[in-house]
C-alpha cells in the first residue's frame, strides 16, 4: 500500500466519524431519542424534564457532550458507576499514556531513522511512497542504526512496566477504598456451598443448617437451599407476558380491539372479551405455578447460599476446606444476588462436564473456521492475487480510486463485519460452561474473545498474508522469532488501515447507536412506543475490552517495526476515552459489579504483547544481521515475565478477595454505623430464587400489584 | 546376558543375603551391639535389662526377629511410630499387592507367550538361553499374541489404580484418626508470620501483637518474634563441647590426665589443672553468650510464630490473606518446634533467592555429571565394547566365570556405590533452599532424589545402553514412544541384575548396619564407649522412598516387556517389608512428624510409571506392526491422568491441612477433656529459639545443671 491509499482511507473514515459525531450531537437533543442516547439518565430520573417544545439550538451540532463527558473525576466515576467502569476508563488512560510516549519516540526518532535507512535522495514525492519506507524493513542489514531501535525497545518496555505497576497500585488501592466506602452488600456476607452430602432422613436444608450451626456457631446467620426451577421459570415467563399484555389492554394502549377470537392466532373461534381472556389465561398459569411451587420441596439441589453475620465469617467459610471429604461441602464466595446464573444449578454434574467439552471443541472449531474470512480479506488486500483468480476484474481494478478503496478500506470492513458476530457466540459458549454467575460468564467470554481476536486478527492474518501459511511454526519453538520477524512487518499497512477503519468507525458507531436508533424509530412508526418498558443496556465490557487490548497489542508489536501506526492508535484511544465516558455516563448501567476482575486480563494481555514484541525483535535483529542485538534482547522477555510474576504476587491477590484486615475493619465499622439487624433481615431473603420467591408471594395477582411478578427481572 | 549369568548373580546375592541375615540374628543378641541394633529400644527404656551373661542361644541364628517385626498391627504402628512410618509400611504393602498380581499374570501368562513367540523347537537347553527369549522382543511382528499383552496392560492399570485409590482412602482416614486421637500439639495452634511490616517507632514484637490483637481478638494467644541467632549459636556449640568435656573430666572417664598444658593442642605452655581450664573457658563463653543475648533485641527478624487459642483460629490465620499488601503478613502453618530450621531466618531474602538459583544449577550439573559412571557401567555390561577398547583383556574376559561375574554383578555394584553419595548431596542442596523446616527439606530432597534416580538410573541407562545416545529425543515429543520402545526392552537383563544386586544387597546391608557396627567396634576398641551419649538415628525416609519408587517404576515398565523381573521384585518388596518394620521398631526414631506428606510423592510416581508404561506400549505395538493396538492404547494414559486428577481432588487436600470439621471437633473435644490452660502455658514458650531460651536460662552453669544447655539439640 502506498501513502496516498492510506490517506484515502484516513480521509473516508475521518469524514464518517465527523458525520456520526455531528448527527449524534443533533439527535441526542431530540426528546424522542432519549431512550436511545440516555437510558441510564431516564432510569436515574434525570433528563425527563426535557420539553418537547421546538427550538433552534436543538438542530445545531454542539460539542457540549464532550465537556460533560470529561467532567466527572475518577472518584465520581467510582462512586456513581462502580469499580468496573473505573477500570475500563483507566485502561484507556493507561493506553493513552503508553502510546503518547510511544508516538513521540516513534514519530520523532524511529520514523526518520527508518525513512533515511537506504535512500537519501528520493525525499520527494511522498504520496507515492510505499508505507514500507517508513518501516524498519527500509533500514539496511547490519546497519548500526538498528541500535536505536534496540534502545527504544528497552526504554519502551521499561515505561510500559512502570505504567502498569502504577496502574496496578492505583486500582488496587481504589478497590479497597470502594470496599470501605460501600454499604453492606449481601454477597459479602454469603458463601455458596455446593456438594452438600445427602444424609438419610434429613432434608438438604436441615443438613446445611446443622452443619453450619455446629462448625460456624458464632457467625452463621441463615441459608437458602437452591431449587430446581427451570419448569417454574418457563411458566413465570409466560405469566409475565400475559400480565404485561393485560396491563396494556386495561390501560388502553391496545384499546383498538376490545374483543378477539380465542382460536389460532386470535383469528378463529368464538369472540371473547380480551381482558377476560387474558385474566383467565393468567389464572390458569397461576394455578400451574402454585402446583409447581408446592412440588418444589422435593426438587432441592444439593447446594445452598449460606449467609453469615460478618464478612470475616463468610471469608472463613469460603477459604478453608469444610468437610473431611474434599469433594463435599465445597464453598466459594457468592456472587451478587442479581448476578446469580440460576440455570447453573439445574444442570447435573455430568451434563455440565459434557457441555464443557462441547464448548471447548466449538471454540477450537470456530477459530479454525475463521480462516475463511481471513483468507478472503487477505485476497482483497493483495489485489494482484484477486486479479489472477478473477481475470475479468482486471479492468475495473486498474481504476485508481477503486483499487485504493478496495485495498485501503474494504478488507477491514468485511473483516469487521465478520468479527461482529463473534462476541454473542462467545457469550453463548461461556454460558454453557456452568459458571454460577453472569459476571463469571462475561469474564470467561472476554478471555475467549481476546484469545480469538489475537489468534485470528493477528497471527492468522500475519501468517496467511505473508504467504507463509505456516501455522505449524508454533510446533518448532526455535523458529518462531525468525518466521514472525519475516511475516509481521509485511502486514503493517493492513493493520494501519485496520486501526483507521475498524477502530475509528467502531467508535463512532458505538456513540451513534445505529441499531437502537432504528429500532426506536420503527417502534414509534408502528405506534408501539413503550417508554416505561425499555431496558437500560448493560455495559458491554466483555466485547470492548478485547478490542481495546488487541489495539494495544498492535501498537506494542508495531512500535518499532512501523511507527506510522502509533498516531492513529493514539487518536483511537483518545476518541475512545471521550466516547466511552459519555456512554458510561448516559447509556449503560452495570447490572452487577465484578470488583475490577477485568483488570488481571488487561495485565496478562499487556505482558503478552510486550513479550511478543521482544520475540519479534529477536527475530528482526537476527534477519538484519545484527546478532549481538538479537542476543542482547533475550534478557528482556525474561525480565518482563519476572516483573509480571512480581506484579501478580504483589497485586493480584487483592483482585480476588479481601484480606482479613479490610474485612474485620469494615465489619467493625458496620457494627458502629449501620443498622445491621435491618440489613440481616434483607440478607436472609436476598438469595431466594426469584422464581420461588415470586411465585410464593404472588398469591392473588392483580394489575394493582405489579412488583410481585416483576421481581424476577433483577 | 544368558540365563545362567543371571542365575550366578542371583546365587551370589542370595548367599550374601543369607550371610547377612545370619550374622544379624547373632550379632543383635550381643549386648554390646544394642546401640547398633536397638537404639530406639534403649531410648524407650526397653532391652537395657539384658544381661552380659553368656549363653549358647546367643550364638545361634534364629528367626525370632522376623516374627517380632510382623507382630504389630497398623494401629500399633500408627500410635507408636507415627503416621510417616505407617505411610512407609503401606507403600511396601501397596507394592507387594501390585507385584503379586503382576507376577501371577507375568509368569503364568506373559512369560510362556513370550517364550513360545518364535521358536517352538528349542525348548531345551534353558541355561544358555538369552534373557531376551523371555521378553516381548521374542514375539513375532504382527502376531495376534500381542493382544494378550494389550489386555494385560489394561487390566494391570486398572488394578494399580484401584489399589492406589484404596490406599489413598485408607491413609487419609488414618490421618484423620491420628489427628483425632493425638494430644494437642503446639504446631497445630501456631502459624508462622513472615513479612511483618516495619512500623516506625514500634518494635516488630509490638507490631505483631497489635495486629493480631486487632484482627484475631478472640483467638490470639501469644507470639514469639524470631531473632538472628547464628553467632549466638556458634558460641552455644562451643560452650556445649567444652561443657561435655568438663563433665567427662569430672566423672573420670578422662581421668588419666589430670593436668594439661594450655598452649597449642594442649602440648605447650604452662601446666594447668584440666577442670579449672575448662571451667574458665566455659565461663568466658558464657560471658560472650550473655553479651550476644543482650544485643539480640536489636536483631529481630520480621517474622514471628503466632499462637492461637484454637486450631481453627490458627487455620483461619493461615488460610486467609492478612494484610492489604499481599507481600506483607504472609502466614503459613508452623512446623513442629523441633522441626524448625532456624538458619532459614538468618538468611536474607536475596541470599535465599541466589542460593535457590545455585541449587538449581548444581542439581542440573549433578545430573549431567552422572553420565560418567552410567557410561562406565554400560561398558561393563556390554563386554564386547570393553574388549574393543582394551584388547589385552580379551583372554581374561573369555574365561566364563569372570565374564559372568563382570556382566552379572559388577556393573550394578559400581553403580550402586556411585549412587550412595547422592542422597547426602541432595539433602545439602535442599537445606540451602530456604525451607523453614527440616521435614520440608527432607521432602524436597526426596523429590530431587527421585527425579535424579529416575533420570539417571532409568532414562540415561536406557538411552546410552542402546547406543542411541539420543537424549535430544525429548525435544521431539512425537518420537518418544518409538525410541523408548526400541531402547527399553534391550536393558531388561541389566535391570533384572540391578534388582538382585542393588535391591537385595541394599536391604541386607540396611539390616546389617555395617558402618555403625564397625564404628561401635572401633569406639569400644579405643575405650571411648559412651553409652548415654549415642544418638538415635532418624528414619531415612527421604533416601529410601525414592529407591522403593524406582523399583516400582522398573516393575511397572517391564511388566509386559520382560516379566522375568517381577518375581525378583516381589522378593525385594517382601524382604523390604519385614526388614523395614524391624528397623522402624528397633532402630530409627522419627524426630518430627510430617503427617504423611510423603504419600503424594508416591502417588505421582506411580501415575508417572503407569503413563511411562503406556507410552512404551504405544511404541512397542507400533514397532511390532500392530497399529490398532497402538492406537487403542492411547486412551489409557489419558484415563490414568484423569484418575490421578480425580484422586488429587478427592484426597490430596486432606494431606495438606485439616478441614474445619476436624479442627472444630477436635477443639471442642479438647475443651472438654484436656487441661488447656496448662497446654497454653507450654505453647507460649514452645517456639522460643533454642539459642535464645537456653542462653537466657543458663545464668549459672554447673555440671549439676545439664538440661539447660542441652535443650538446643531438639
Amino acid at each position: 500500500m502506498i501513502l496516498s491509499a492510506l490517506l484515502t482511507s484516513v480521509g473516508i473514515n475521518l469524514g464518517l466519524c465527523f458525520l456520526f459525531f455531528t448527527l449524534y450531537s443533533i439527535l441526542r437533543k431530540q426528546p424522542g431519542n432519549v431512550t436511545v442516547y440516555g437510558p441510564r439518565l431516564i432510569q436515574q430520573g434525570g433528563e425527563s424534564q426535557q420539553t418537547n417544545a421546538f427550538n433552534l439550538e436543538r438542530l445545531l451540532p454542539t460539542a457540549g457532550w464532550v465537556k460533560r463527558a470529561l467532567q466527572p473525576t475518577n472518584d465520581d466515576i467510582l462512586s456513581n458507576l462502580g469499580l468496573d467502569a473505573l477500570v475500563f476508563i483507566r485502561v484507556f488512560v493507561f493506553c493513552i499514556r503508553v502510546f503518547s510516549f510511544a508516538s513521540v519516540v516513534g514519530i520523532f526518532i524511529l520514523l526518520p531513522v527508518n525513512y533515511m535507512g537506504t535512500e537519501f535522495e528520493e525525499f520527494f514525492d511522498l504520496p507515492k511512497k510505499s508505507l514500507d519506507s517508513f518501516s524498519i524493513s527500509n533500514v539496511n542489514d547490519g546497519s548500526n542504526k538498528l541500535w536505536i531501535h534496540f534502545s527504544a525497545i528497552y526504554i519502551f518496555t521499561a515505561v510500559v512496566c512502570y505504567l502498569l505497576y502504577y496502574e496496578h497500585k492505583y486500582l488496587s488501592s481504589k478497590r479497597i477504598d470502594h470496599f470501605y466506602s460501600s454499604k453492606p452488600q449481601p454477597h459479602e456476607f454469603t458463601v455458596l456451598v455446593s456438594g452438600v452430602p445427602l444424609v438419610p432422613g434429613n432434608s438438604i436444608s436441615e443438613t446445611v443448617e446443622s452443619f453450619f450451626r455446629e462448625y460456624h456457631s458464632s457467625t452463621y446467620l441463615s441459608h437458602v437451599v437452591v431449587h430446581r426451577t427451570d419448569k417454574l421459570k418457563a411458566l413465570m415467563n409466560d405469566a409475565e407476558k400475559v400480565y404485561k399484555k393485560l396491563i396494556r389492554v386495561k390501560s388502553g394502549s391496545m384499546s383498538l380491539q376490545k374483543s378477539m377470537r380465542d382460536g389460532f392466532l386470535g383469528m378463529f373461534g368464538k369472540k371473547v372479551d380480551v381482558v377476560e381472556h387474558y385474566e383467565k389465561k393468567l389464572e390458569k398459569l397461576e394455578d400451574d405455578m402454585r402446583l409447581k411451587q408446592s412440588l418444589l420441596a422435593g426438587e432441592e439441589v444439593p447446594a445452598a447460599f449460606v449467609s453469615f453475620r460478618s464478612r470475616h465469617g463468610a471469608a472463613i467459610a469460603s477459604n478453608i476446606q469444610q468437610g473431611i471429604d474434599p469433594t463435599e461441602w465445597l464453598t466459594e464466595p457468592a456472587p451478587e444476588p442479581q448476578d446469580v446464573h440460576w440455570p447453573f444449578f439445574t444442570a447435573s454434574f455430568v451434563r455440565r462436564w459434557i457441555s464443557n467439552v462441547v464448548v471447548f471443541v466449538a471454540f477450537v472449531a470456530l477459530i479454525i473456521l475463521y480462516f475463511i474470512p481471513v483468507v478472503l480479506v487477505q485476497g482483497l488486500a493483495n489485489l494482484h492475487q484477486l486479479e489472477t483468480w478473477f481475470p475479468f476484474l482486471k479492468s475495473i481494478l486498474n481504476i485508481k480510486v477503486v483499487s485504493q478503496v478496495i485495498t485501503g478500506y474494504l478488507p477491514s470492513l468485511i473483516y469487521q463485519l465478520s468479527v461482529m458476530i463473534v462476541p454473542p457466540i462467545m457469550l453463548l459458549l461461556s454460558s454453557m460452561q456452568g459458571y454460577i454467575s453472569h459476571s463469571q460468564i462475561e469474564k470467561s467470554a472476554c478471555i475467549k474473545l481476546l484469545v480469538f481476536t489475537v489468534w485470528n486478527s493477528f497471527f492468522a492474518i500475519v501468517l496467511s498474508g505473508s504467504a507463509l501459511y505456516r501455522v505449524n511454526v508454533f510446533l518448532e519453538p526455535k523458529n518462531i522469532p525468525r518466521v514472525l520477524a519475516a511475516a509481521v512487518p509485511a502486514q503493517a499497512s493492513f493493520f494501519i488501515s485496520y486501526v483507521v477503519t475498524s477502530g475509528w468507525t467502531g467508535l463512532s458507531s458505538e456513540i451513534f447507536r445505529l441499531v437502537p436508533l432504528l429500532w426506536n424509530f420503527v417502534m414509534k412508526l408502528f405506534g408501539k412506543e413503550d417508554d416505561k418498558d425499555f431496558e437500560v443496556p448493560s455495559t458491554p465490557f466483555c466485547q470492548e475490552i478485547p478490542t481495546l487490548l488487541f489495539f494495544g497489542l498492535l501498537g506494542t508489536t508495531y512500535f518499532f517495526l512501523s511507527p506510522l501506526i502509533l498516531p492513529f492508535l493514539l487518536v483511537y484511544f483518545c476518541l475512545g476515552y471521550v466516547i466511552y465516558r459519555n456512554q458510561l455516563l448516559n447509556v449503560y448501567a452495570a447490572k452487577y459489579e465484578t470488583g475490577g476482575k477485568f483488570w488481571p486480563i488487561v495485565h496478562s494481555s499487556t505482558i503478552f504483547s510486550l513479550v511478543l514484541m521482544h520475540v519479534i525483535a529477536v527475530g528482526i535483529f537476527g534477519l538484519k544481521e545484527l546478532p549481538l542485538a538479537s542476543s542482547l534482547t533475550i534478557p528482556l522477555p525474561i525480565l518482563t515475565i519476572l516483573f509480571s510474576i512480581y506484579c501478580q504476587r504483589r497485586f493480584l491477590a487483592n483482585f480476588k478477595s479481601f484480606p482479613t484486615e479490610c474485612l474485620v475493619n469494615k465489619d467493625k465499622a458496620d457494627e458502629r454505623e449501620q443498622n445491621m439487624s435491618e440489613f440481616y433481615a434483607k440478607l436472609v431473603v436476598a438469595y431466594r430464587d426469584p422464581a420461588v420467591s415470586a411465585s410464593r408471594n404472588a398469591r392473588g395477582i392483580s394489575p394493582e400489584d405489579p412488583p410481585l411478578l416483576r421481581s424476577d427481572q433483577g
